[in-house]
């Protein structure tokens, strides 16, 4: 048919403009990123819909605008967040899914998509070492949303009357995370009618850890002002640090005081993957819940982040409506996958199908040797900064593939960024915003920067991109210096 | 590279796997669902994880697998859900965001992105109705998120010390909505520490519509009990029969009581785009949030669902966290285009291309005239129906392109479901259902059935699938009689 084949005729040209961004990516040569500033980049095409319709060239040209002013994620040299890089795998696997073009809710429009994340979750509870994988567990839009269904999970299983009655019917509750924990865990509370100010920030140690003992101390004190803990949550690679909490030592606690542990692993849950380096999570067995998303450092196109529960059905309790227009009890099929019912969504993307084909690509052991080769190439950069003129580690651990590194972070000391100049400290905090905002104009990279608690401005530098080499992380010092050499 | 080459390979391989799936699946000739039982379906094919990689050969495979045991929810003749069909601009939108594969937090990782995300949204509150499109929103996974967020927003409206204090810091909160409205409402109650007993359902009229006057009653009970009234959401095209609360009416009652007015329009909101079709919604613009799905009628790829909301700034002062590595102050560009500190999420799926590159590629009157059809489509069925022997309008209205019927659903007569047969009462419960897993069996069309109150199961048809005909209509109507035959 005519129709048909023009359709397939502009949907073969999309991908043909697709295949050539993706070539450009992986290219060195080619920059990260054009940048304009907002109210540039308004003006440089014409973004506003319109009553008529475009041609289908008109759309061609509007795909390949957007792709040029677009950030290029797979790029070996881009290291600005936890999620970089682009796997064909996953990306092949998407494009499946965006055509499957379906839902999560039950298994009636998702047979296979089901399946898939039924022996997904399981084969990931078997990794966290519960056993035979028993459990629950959902794919969820996001690690802010896992964090919050378990605290949700949490609450409810201490106090399942809070699903009718609300939080007036029940006593003060309070969580405890440590200050450096992702924020997510004060956004759940603030949403779930907890109160930021029921989050109890625990101290960390100088590596970033959590500590136990400080812990202990505030949830005993929480419990004399008459509150109850109901839900901490320890980090497994935290945003800032990459520090792992001390899970052994939480989980004591928390048996100890019969309170929830949950272990956010947004980041470094990818590390159970790796034989040689999941000691880091020693302990996240003795979690009540997990959250480990696959688009962190296994480069699982975005989203996909799991939420992993030790106790089966508390979910479903939880969080069913019976929407009888969807979860018919009648159907002629084995209900129990319909899962749709256990989750805050009710339309659920399917986030599965990247992660399942990804690893059935490169087996488990391929996921290994890639977050390995992750954690190979931090350590090379560890060594490579750690007595090099003009730069301080700002966290001195090797412990996840990410480092954080400043000219001279000691406020009390004139610092260099490049061997040539020196600042005043007042001045530091300013180094590596301008050294960014120059990244950013060149194009040539992109990392992360911030401060954290009393430390000025910092880089972060995540290694999650399976297309970085040694010589991407030499280029990425050399540009530093570069681009701060008359600073 | 060779690399490149085999990558290149591979993935046009797939794509033309996918190009096939998308011919057949709009193929009356195929079958809308190749039906297998769980347990057969996980016998079928080897979907078990494996620590050893497979072959690229192997991979597509798996993607012929997991697509000939998928539904194909482009066929002209799949009814099930409220989200139907399959777009070609949107599909190729889709193959370009995972192609970007970024994150919508910063305009720093995503600005084309970002910026698309402002141009639409406003142009929906141009829509609405809301002056020069000024006000606020986002793109959520989904109805039930975007209905939580405003119920969020109307509780932080109203005592803002609940995001630092939680719940037990103020009164008893009540939410309003219709018995018929979607149950995330209840849903959101329940994770935000309301409880489902705050909800407070309002009698429907006979049409499904909510009784303004049940309302204000409620309200003023509520009032009397010391309850504070905070919320009410109107539904524009509830799930089951397709009814539009009366906005107008019910904006008076909040108005009088000064409590917020949402708009749950996921499903019935599109009607906004059809100059023939909106004033179902008359009184929208007066509301202070509408939930706007156009994964639905405007049959955008899923998922695609937007939370509009009146006042500017609340959004941002509701959920912001101010993570420093994140939304950094001193970045060089204008900051109010780093959306990401407004959401509950903290990565953000890129929700909006799909929707713009359609809007483009339709204009506004392609959208229009595709719901002007759905409607269409509709009145054909109704017309076709309503005087048929042997079905029942459960719902006698035309106001949402689906209708509800049933064999008889008068639960107190014999009814049949084709010319030929008759049931007893008890019986009708499980004529749906039987002729529903007969469908799937044969795999010719899927249609959704529930009961609802005290009728007992009936057919709910939903037409948004922009690639089904009069001739479709035909086909369900003699599938529904031949294979409720010998019932």
């Amino acid at each position: 048919m005519d129709g048909d084949t023009k359709t397939m005729t502009f949907l073969q040209e999309v991908v043909d403009i697709l295949m050539a961004y993706i070539v450009e990516s992986f290219d060195r040569e080619t920059k990260v990123i054009d940048f304009h500033y907002p109210n540039e980049l308004l003006q440089m095409n014409n973004w506003e819909l319109q009553d008529e319709p475009a041609t289908l060239d008109d759309i061609l040209i509007s795909c390949r605008a957007t792709l040029k002013y677009a950030i290029k994620t797979a790029h070996p040299r881009y290291f600005n967040q936890l999620s970089t890089g682009l796997d064909m795998v996953g990306l092949a696997a998407d494009w499946l899914t965006s055509t499957a073009n379906t839902n999560m809710f039950t298994y009636e429009v998702a047979p296979v998509f089901v399946l898939l994340e039924y022996v997904s979750l399981k084969k990931m509870r078997e990794i966290i070492g519960w056993q035979d994988g028993r459990g629950d567990g959902i794919f969820s839009p996001g690690g802010a949303i896992s964090n919050m269904y378990a605290m949700l999970l949490a609450r409810f299983k201490m106090f399942p009357e809070v699903k009718e009655k609300g939080m007036s019917s029940v006593p003060r509750l309070v969580a405890f995370t440590s200050e450096h924990s992702h924020f997510s865990i004060k956004k759940g509370a603030a949403a779930l009618g907890i109160g930021t100010e029921s989050v109890i920030c625990i101290k960390v140690d100088e590596s970033g850890k959590m500590i136990p003992a400080d812990l202990e101390r505030r949830i005993v004190e929480a419990k004399q002002k008459g509150f109850v803990p109901f839900f901490v949550s320890a980090t497994a690679g935290t945003t800032v640090y990459g520090a792992f909490d001390p899970l052994i030592a939480i989980s004591d606690v928390c048996k100890k005081y019969n309170v929830w542990m949950h272990v956010d692993g947004a980041w470094g849950g990818s590390l159970l993957m790796s034989r040689r380096h999941r000691w880091k999570l020693d302990g996240v067995d003795r979690a009540n819940s997990v959250t480990w998303n696959p688009h962190k450092m296994m480069s699982v196109p975005l989203q996909c982040s799991a939420l992993l529960v030790r106790e089966e059905g508390l979910m479903q309790n939880c969080n069913q409506m019976h929407a009888c227009y969807l979860f018919q009890q009648d159907k002629h099929y084995d209900l129990s996958y319909d899962t749709g019912d256990k989750a805050l969504q009710c339309g659920r993307h399917v986030d599965i199908f990247k992660l399942w084909l990804m690893w059935r690509a490169k087996g488990t052991i391929g996921f290994e040797a890639q977050i390995d080769k992750c954690l190979e190439l931090s350590e090379y950069l560890y060594n490579k900064i750690k007595d090099r003129e003009g730069y301080e580690m700002v966290f001195d651990g090797k412990v996840c593939p990410h480092l954080t590194f400043t000219p001279h972070a000691d406020n009390s000391s004139a610092a260099r960024i490049s061997p040539h100049y020196s600042f005043c400290t007042s001045c530091l905090a300013q180094v590596a915003p301008v050294i960014k905002a120059r990244m950013m104009e060149y194009g040539t990279t992109m990392v992360s920067y911030q401060p954290q608690g009393d430390k000025v401005n910092f880089f972060r530098m995540v290694i999650s991109n399976p297309a970085a080499t040694f010589e991407d992380i030499d280029f990425l010092i050399e540009e530093i210096e570069r681009l701060g050499q008359d600073l």
